[in-house]
C-alpha cells in the first residue's frame, strides 16, 4: 500500500464501522500509523469511561494499517490474535492512537500500539495493545 | 449482581456503546452469560467481513457482566486485559456470544468467551477470547 | 507427523530443554497432546510453588506437538504468540497438562493446553495457555 | 524491596527453577530489572533454537522482579496473566533481558519486557513479552 495520507483516509473510510465511529488517521509513514477519534456519548461505559471496545477498535484498526503499509503487494493484512491492557480510566474529549509494526513478516507481522486519551489538555496513556497479523494471499481471503 | 435476565438487560442498555451497537443479553446464570447482536452493515469492514472490534466488544461486556454476576457487593469489575483469537472470517446475520467465568477471585476474576456468527443458519466458530478482570471497590473506581 | 506415542516421545526426548526439565508425553491423538511432569526441587519458585516458567514450557511444548499432528509434510511449526492465565499457585508431585488445536490453518494454527497439579491425589487446574503456531516451510526455517 | 544489585542476587539465587537455569540479574532501578543467561546446550529446541520456555522464564522472573521493586511492604508479586510474541529465532551465547513496568497500581501492575540474543557479537531481538503482575498481600498467599 502507497503510504500518504490520503489513501490511508480512503482506507480507513472505506470500513463501514471505523467510519461509523468516526475514526480517522492523522498521519502515516513506513511502518507506522497515527489516528484519533473526537469522542461522543455513545463511545462510553455506563461508568463514564470509554468502553474498551472503542479503544480496542482504534488500535486494532491503527495496527492493521501499519502492517499493510509494509506489505508485499495482493497480501491483505488480518488480524489474527489480539491482545490489551487497561493502564487507567479514559476520559476525556478525544482518543489519540500510535500503531507500529515491531516486526514484519511474511506471513506474519508483529505490531502494537498506545491509545491516550485527551483530558482538560493532558495526554493520559489509556492502553497499550499488541497484535499478530496475518499475510493473507488475496485469493485466499 | 442479581443474576436474572432483566437486571441483566439493564446493565446492557445502561452503557451506552453497548447499545448503540444493539447489543442485547439473552441468558444468564451465576457467572455466566449469552448475548448476542443482530449484524448491520455499519458493523463490517471494508472486506466484507465484521470488524474485529465489533466482537472484541461483545466479548469483553459479556465476559465483563459474567464476572459481575460472582462478584461481592460493592465491587465493579473491570477490564485489566484483553486477548482474543479470530478463528474465522464472520460473516452473516447475527453474532452470539457466550462468556463465562472460569475463576472467580477477591481481586482478579479470570473468564472467557466464545463468538459465533449464524450465517444461512449454521453457527460459525468465529472468534475465542480470554480477559484477566480486576474487582475494584466501588469508592476506588 | 505420524501421530503415535513413540514418535511422539521421540519428538520430544530430541528437544534438549523439555528432556532436561523431564517433561513426557503420555498420550496423543490428532490435534490432541498428553504430557506430563514429575515436579522436582529445582522447578520451583522462592515461594514453595511451581515456577511459572516451568508450566509454559509444558504447555508451549505439547501445543507445539499437538499442532504438528495437523502440519503438512514438510511445514514446521513455529511458536508465534503465547499467552497464559494462572488461576491458582501450584503445588504438588505432578503437573498434568492437555493440549489441543482449536482452529487448525495453512499458515497459522491456534492452540489450548490446560495445565493441572497432582497433589494429595487431587487434580488442581492451576494454567490456562493460548497459542498462535506459524507453520512455515522447512527451508524458510 | 530495596533496589540494589545485591539485594536482587539474592531475589533470583533464591528462586530454584531460576538459579537451576543460570539465570542472573544484572542491574535494577525503580520499576527496572536488567538479567541475562549464559546459554547451555540444555536450554535448547530440537531445531537448534533456544526453547521459548527459556526466554519466557527469563521475562517472567526479571518482570516479577522490576513489579516487585515498586511493591508495597507486605506485597508480594504473583504473575496473574503473561502474554509473548517471538519475533524471530534465538541462537547464539548469551540472552539478554530488560524488564519494565509500564503502570504500577494497589491491586495490579502491567510489566513489559524484551529479550535479545548475542550472536556473534550483535544484539538480535528476539522477543518481547507483557504481563499482568498480581500485588498479593504476604497472609493471602
Amino acid at each position: 500500500m502507497q503510504v500518504d495520507l490520503p489513501t490511508l483516509q480512503r482506507f480507513f473510510a472505506s470500513a463501514p464501522f471505523v467510519a461509523d465511529l468516526g475514526i480517522e488517521p492523522t498521519a502515516a509513514g513506513d511502518g507506522r500509523v497515527s489516528s484519533e477519534l473526537a469522542l461522543q456519548p455513545r463511545h462510553f461505559q455506563h461508568t463514564g469511561q470509554v468502553h474498551a471496545g472503542v479503544m480496542v477498535t482504534l488500535a486494532d484498526h491503527s495496527m492493521g494499517a501499519a502492517a499493510q503499509t509494509l506489505a508485499a503487494d495482493g497480501f491483505f493484512v488480518v488480524t489474527a490474535e489480539l491482545s490489551t491492557r487497561l493502564l487507567r480510566a479514559a476520559t476525556g474529549e478525544r482518543l489519540l492512537c500510535e500503531a507500529r509494526v515491531i516486526k514484519p513478516g511474511r506471513q506474519i507481522s508483529f505490531t502494537e500500539a498506545d491509545v491516550w486519551c485527551l483530558r482538560d489538555g493532558e495526554r493520559v496513556h489509556v492502553l497499550r495493545a499488541s497484535a499478530t497479523m496475518a499475510l493473507v494471499p488475496r485469493d485466499r481471503l
